[in-house]
């Protein structure tokens, strides 16, 4: 939808897997490190949160797709208006394909973490969800005014760097800079789809940017560095807290969980396997 | 040629490897695991498959030179027509070229598996085959209708995707999730050609779409993505069938085949050696 | 700042770096292969110059921020000119920005080498502070003369140059290649500056060159080859120099330090972990 | 030197070392496949053959300089005309230019095989060769006709082609599979440069091709890919007939060698130390 709300519906989505893997990651890192803390419930519990993570994925993209189909002016399912002659609403029809990979990432998460697919599958249709999101973006605002033309590219940096950490992963499984790497991309994905919102459509009804001014571009540009240096920043806190949490709760915990500690040896080593 | 056919056919080649290819690595996969099952069949006959897979390669693209070359008004393998001086049929020496490069790599894959050439050179044969592809398509188009030039650029996605999968494989052979992703994109560019025929020589004989129409691309890059998911359903669903058709079978053969085990586990090694 | 200074600043900031590194790694590289001497000083001391590093670089970026901001007609970190209606000296801001994430990744050194972060994430945040400092550039240049463009289009070659060295460095840590290979782009980079300056404000106050002139830009070009086959023969010089003193202490302190020999070498494991 | 000896040199060049890899590198893997063959002479032989090899480029490259600087209406060193308040013969810098990177990358062969350096950096050194010839070619043809400048872009995906594989080859040294796809594009490139000279510079004085001419272009891109099946079809017969003539001389070999097996297997392990 070319509003405010359409753009701050997948922004939320972002921020909210950004800031989510923001946590995941650095405790999943910390409770390698020190195996014993935390051991009964991780191994089962990231395994359950994963196939969690892949449903709230596949239920967000149903709801985009049915917002973007059912809205008063939208498409309503019907592809091709034949009074006009014309296709109907394809943008809505752009961002549904766009929710509906994301969608088919969710099915791949949930499939490869409850049943014996192979894993790193979930990994190449998030890359592939996000390419295909760029792809789309890429010839979605061809011939518009020039802000709006900038803006999007801009976007377009941190969907094709997310699919190609996300492609990485798949031969990189577990590697934590890469984790966070496409962690601190998510959430700039996502504030800046707010940032849009913001530019295109000022909610609050002030008087609209000029399109065709260059040093509106040129500010722009820096804002997304800021936006991204904002995503850094709030991972390094998030990594701070979640690392001091865990090695609070190790010492308490040491004592009474020595027994666990040699089979749990054992057992990370098949967390690797592809 | 530049008619229905002449995209049909190479469609129907791509989609031919690329459905057997969704049949057979998730088998191989399968066979892996279960080392017992279809243990007598396995090695030797993936072998043979692929030197028949080279073979009907080769053949296939025999039959696509012969077919640029001799239909009616083709060149008849006469390379400059001296009478009206200028290059003769240039078109079709372009489809015959690209046709070469998969013939040679049909023959590299026979030479790779029946003699002891390493068997890297196939993949790495294959790559060239698709970025020699992409190369004479991206040079193809240019200075024709927009619809034309855009619904071949897409195409450019898809080959060069699969060139990019194929060198990759070199270094990481065996590996399901890149086999299963270029599958895919195989699969696309099947039935990508299949699509071009449909939009740019109607065989209905119906209304020619508007060529210049920027909806007309739209959609074009969204009914792209579209075949993709297709393709990724139909690959879903064949992986979902031959690995449950491969359980099936193993717990039958359980009982009669333990004896083969031990050998078998052996050879498996010296299968990934490039 | 877009005068001399401006230039002459971050390219001395960059010649210092890759000057250090140009002894530093080869330095590192001898006292791998023989571990014998220097053993002392060797772990402690490299980790103590890295923390030293990451110092005086957030240093030299909080320099550069403060001259952008405080120099007599820079913004004064006022971003908006509500007076007259646009960006408060948006160049300033950029460069501040580029200097920001410099000292990030400055602070980024500091803690990975003094806590236990993982290592890795000092190659990353460099690489991404060259990747944003290039960004910026890209888009820095746009709408001005064919000279100007060109000389900062040329940067952009050793800025992401460096920015895919550190990125694969995080996977392949301490492969010597790849640090001299940065290095050398470093110094590029750190020379190129000061010929901007010196092309763009001629500080002897001579001609200003013909900012249109194509045999301009073909020279330009030219000279860039010429500064990094100059950063290449400086690399080779260092490297032998500090090869030759460290075998020529070898040959000195064999006998006294025989009896380090064995600990050394199973700390030397721990090194690579990331 | 724009002129017909001035493309045919640097062919020659190309071809010369192409042809000799195209022996050198299925030797070396037929050697280290049958380990007692040709014992007393590989290690040694292939050790001195680099050194020749870095030498002959050294020697081609200054060759090369001397021609470009020294030819009668050539620079003869002098980079600025004062009179004319112009560059001088900026063309022949740029080519001296290339052919001084070809010159460090032959020194650095020498130095890395004769002294202790690394290895990798005679691959690193070749790719940046290489890199800097398609850069400064990349930027040469700016302006000129649509068939000079299609015939040199085609050069240049030869070109960077050629400093992937040698970059890659920094990180997979000895991968039989890189070394002989570089071999090929170094044959492609030496083959491409006589074709230039053919075509822009007709020896025989026939009639110059028309370099506006759609149909030239398409025929042009069609060429090089048969150049390259050319060069593939090369390096095929060459590979057969060095397997072929080892397994000859192994099986003449075989008897008074079996005591040499043993020791021979230790030293190869050396090889692929960086």
């Amino acid at each position: 939808m070319a509003d405010f709300i359409g753009h701050a519906f997948p922004g939320s989505f972002f921020l909210l897997f950004g800031l989510w893997w923001s946590v995941k990651f650095p405790l999943k890192h910390a409770c390698r490190k020190n195996k014993k803390v935390f051991y009964l419930g991780s191994k089962a519990g990231f395994q359950r949160a994963e196939i969690i993570e892949g449903i709230v994925k596949a239920v967000c993209a149903l709801i985009g797709i049915l917002g973007e189909q059912f809205i008063p002016n939208g498409p309503h399912l019907k592809l091709y208006n034949y009074k006009a002659q014309e296709w109907n609403h394809l943008k809505n029809w752009q961002h549904s394909t766009m929710y509906l990979f994301y969608g088919l990432s969710g099915v791949v998460d949930i499939l490869t973490h409850a049943t014996n697919v192979p894993v790193a599958f979930d990994r190449l249709m998030m890359s592939l969800a996000e390419f295909v999101e760029g792809y789309l973006f890429y010839f979605h605002v061809h011939g518009r005014a020039m802000l709006v033309v900038h803006i999007h590219i801009l976007l377009l940096t941190a969907i094709f760097g997310t699919a190609l950490c996300f492609f990485l992963e798949v031969f990189c499984r577990g590697n934590i800079v890469l984790e966070l790497l496409r962690t601190s991309l998510f959430i700039l994905q996502g504030s800046w789809f707010w940032q849009i919102g913001f530019v295109l459509f000022p909610p609050s009804g002030g008087p609209e940017w000029d399109q065709n001014d260059h040093n509106n571009m040129m500010f722009i540009t820096m804002c997304y560095c800021w936006h991204y240096a904002f995503a850094l920043l709030l991972l390094a806190v998030n990594y701070t807290v979640v690392t001091w949490v865990v090695r609070i709760k190790m010492k308490g915990a040491k004592p009474m969980e020595m027994e666990l500690l040699k089979t749990s040896g054992q057992e990370q080593e098949s967390e690797d396997e592809i």
